[in-house]
């Protein structure tokens, strides 16, 4: 059985098979109960998955054997993984399902699957991991559409070509992380490129979204990995030259990059990869306040250098996951090189840490052994399947994340986490569940804060209820001049935040140049820009 | 005096009073071609300034005292400062030049520019340094145009304000080089963007036009520094936030970088400044042959260093510029920091060059004095006004750049050096001048070859005896793979090998979006893309 025809979950977070038992459900649910000091003592089992509205499109003949109306795989393609996604599956809500899932193998079969799409007066949403946590690839507000086709490029999977040379690869736009690495491996190689979804994303869902990965620093979105994409418009290929660096005018893989699927089909990128890294040094290091520690990244980002890994948890975040007690800031500080040791950045980082006051018991070396950076990837990578969980037990789970330059990030975290924090006080109880933060990636002129909110939610009212929390957080950080988002794009979810950030003219000009390449606005129509 | 009262040269590089007298110009030309052995024994002197053609446009009284038809001030704004334009201005050439010249001072001032030109059917053509090599604000091919106002940024040249926090800056559009460092060097910071061009240049300019800086690595194109930009269109302001990072769909910014004038009227931006260095470490490498450097190059990007300073000239190169013998190529390696000691730096990346067959003589440390890097930066800016010498004394002195991946680079090389060492011959003679190679910027996927043309001219034929040798070059540059231009931008001069190598559904793109936001396609029309 290969990877692909293992059944995936049609609510939750990745295969089925790793779903929890009813049992092994009850017990984890205990154990975080007592954690947390709420969530439902019995938890909620998974509905079974409804019949859907009947399709309103049929594939022709030529495209049948790629296209499918099954009610399991529709419902799976109608919603992302965000918490409102996984909640509706949980509770077999799908009211406005896709119509037909196509899953073309050649990109001659994209082409014939597009140009059949909008011939029949279909929207047709590109589809490469379905891990948007934004509403990304759901199937909103399309009234005056024939019908709507989720094109799934899942089987566009390889490393088709690598360039051993230049360091660059050559993959097909639904390649998985682990099929990507695995594909790079052979030679040694790897895109280092692992956002939270790494099992399941796709090399063409992260372009179309500016995805961002764990490297908390210089690479931290994919944009920085791209040498050319390829891509399929309702009229015609758009495919840019192979370059390492180019000032002719306006960049076009640029205009790609966070086109969310509104622009083109990606089928195909060239991009940058590594050496698989030898080298490493790591510490964690404790911050009497998550300030100290702010201070302390920001003089080492200025300084010049780009950790690896760089992740600052305020003391309630690092209580809250195990990782401490509550009384100290974490730091997760890792460097790595294929080349050279790296200890020496190590070393000259942390008198930084140690100039704001932080500490650390020893550093770690490239023996990778009892390496809490391998560990902490592990845990970061399993967190998605740990919220399936939270659903079943009534706990609203959560995160959102934004960017701001460094002068103004104490007074903007503050308002962000006054504001979140009151939605929750009002919409959960007073003083119950948690809002606490992160910073994922950081940069010499500033950082991203990432906000974990967990906290009860009421049986039935969970939407409800984190639509208002999330709306009270998005507000703060328009009000506080952040953006919508760093890394989880802008979906169908964030877009009333998007549209006050966005310049006005920059939002005429993209809709003026998706007309002139997608005339009847068939592709992705609502992600980001709506048709003037 | 202000710098801007200082009056420039109309027709070449620089200021009036730097122009040598027809005696020096005599003796540095006969020196001069002693050591190239072509050029004519007398040079010619520069033709005064003709009489322009009529304006065709009057401001009105409002904007009168910012706008002028004066001869002079025309002429220096009808071109750049390519050969072609030296060769032109020398001659005293204005066949089409612009009618008006608009310098205003404010935001209200580009406003009410704008609208006027606008109404009255005007092409604008935004004007920063007027250091276009491109023909990038030259005003050809408009005659469905009412007239052509060149919208001169100048006079908007102030630092505005310093964030030392986020080591942020911002800045007007108008801001030259020597202006926007001077003042950033008042708080110990600097941009650390040096174009050749860096003494007329604009920050405005070279957003437009993607500029690279002489940053080897790293921050290469002036799109790296750009934090936030705020441009005026004909439809209203397009203002991005600051931010140090973002994923929030298309980035806006990086649609005005490289728009060329063509979407809106840069008037101020955030950039990303720095501490500036106080420690260093170069060295000179010599390479017995240009590849042995080129591959000892590619092990250090790859390894994952990012010096200041790598370039390698090859043998004939250094030679003609007097940095060597002719018997190796040359390789200028330098680091820089204003936090650490950079000697370890430097001391790996030699390794690569060891395995190389590369060799030094001495390490220099963080004593500027006897430092070739300064030296050879002084160098690098001197450059432009001996082109102006070389106008006078009949030699073809013109430079165009590209890039490409490692792997293709050799073939590459080979290709474009043998399509433009043949047209030299067949133009100027069997044998008779140069066509030689630097590497100026480089990556871990591949490099910017940098050519130089040295030619013997025939007076009077200048221009098509240039245009036939680039045409041949760009011709080679498009057929291997190329791009047309690694950062010194398309303007009208590269619009035909443009066309043939951006996607042609980008290019739609790109007008739909022009017309969105600027319906009477007033702003610089020609450049990038033509009406549909």
């Amino acid at each position: 059985m290969s990877l692909r025809d293992r059944p995936l979950k049609h609510w939750g977070w990745g295969y089925a098979d790793e779903q929890p038992s009813a049992g092994e459900l009850r017990s984890a649910a205990a154990g975080l109960r007592e954690h947390l000091g709420f969530g439902w003592e019995v938890p909620e089992l998974p509905a079974a998955l409804p019949a859907l509205r009947a399709s309103r499109l049929t594939a022709p003949t030529p495209l049948a054997e790629i296209c499918s109306a099954q009610n399991g795989i529709r419902a799976r393609h109608s919603y992302g993984r965000s918490y409102r996604d996984v909640v509706r599956g949980f509770r077999g809500d799908y009211p406005d399902p896709v119509d037909l899932v196509c899953t073309p193998r050649s990109e001659a079969e994209v082409e014939a699957a597009l140009e059949w799409a909008v011939d029949a007066g279909a929207a047709v949403i590109p589809y490469g991991g379905g891990t948007s946590v934004v509403g990304g690839v759901e199937p909103i507000g399309l009234d005056g559409y024939a019908g709507v086709v989720s094109l799934d490029l899942g089987a566009l999977d390889r490393v088709l070509e690598v360039d051993e040379v230049s360091l660059s690869a050559r993959v097909a736009a639904g390649a998985s992380g682990p099929r990507l690495e695995a594909g790079l491996a052979e030679r040694g190689l790897t895109l280092r490129h692992y956002p939270q979804s790494f099992q399941h994303q796709t090399l063409g869902g992260a372009i179309a979204t500016r995805a961002g990965g764990h490297f908390a620093t210089r690479h931290t979105h994919i944009d920085d990995f791209v040498e050319s994409i390829r891509a399929l418009t309702p009229t015609g290929w758009w495919e840019s030259r192979r370059l390492p660096g180019s000032g002719a005018a306006v960049s076009p893989d640029r205009m790609l990059l966070g086109s969310e699927g509104t622009l083109g089909v990606i089928t195909e990128a060239w991009v940058r990869v590594r050496r698989r890294p030898r080298f490493r040094a790591s510490a964690s290091v404790r911050f009497k306040s998550f300030w100290d520690g702010a201070r302390a990244i920001r003089e080492i980002l200025q300084a010049g250098f780009g950790p690896a890994n760089c992740r600052l948890i305020d003391p309630d975040e690092a209580r809250l996951t195990f990782a401490g007690d509550g009384t100290a800031a974490l730091l997760l500080l890792a460097f790595e090189s294929a080349h050279h040791e790296v200890e020496p950045e190590l070393a000259l980082s942390l008198e930084c840490c140690r100039d704001h006051g932080g500490r650390w018991d020893s550093v770690r070396g490239s023996d990778r052994s009892g390496d809490p950076s391998g560990a902490w990837r592990d845990a970061f990578l399993r967190a998605p399947y740990l919220r399936d969980t939270f659903v079943a037990m009534g706990v609203i789970s959560e995160t959102f994340e934004t960017a701001i330059t460094w002068e103004r990030l104490p007074e903007f975290h503050a308002s962000v986490t006054a504001a979140t924090r009151s939605a929750v006080d009002e919409i959960c109880g007073s003083g119950r569940g948690s809002v606490t933060c992160r910073l994922t990636h950081v940069y010499p002129d500033g950082a991203a804060p990432y906000f974990t909110v967990l906290a009860p939610a009421r049986r039935g009212a969970e939407l409800q209820q984190w639509d208002a929390i999330k709306a009270a957080a998005s507000d703060a950080i328009i009000a506080g001049g952040g953006t919508i988002t760093h890394h989880h794009a802008v979906g169908r979810d964030h877009r009333p935040w998007y549209d006050r950030q966005r310049p006005e003219p920059f939002a005429r000009a993209l809709a003026g140049a998706k007309t002139a390449i997608d005339p009847s606005w068939s592709l992705n129509p609502g992600a980001l820009i709506d048709r003037p």
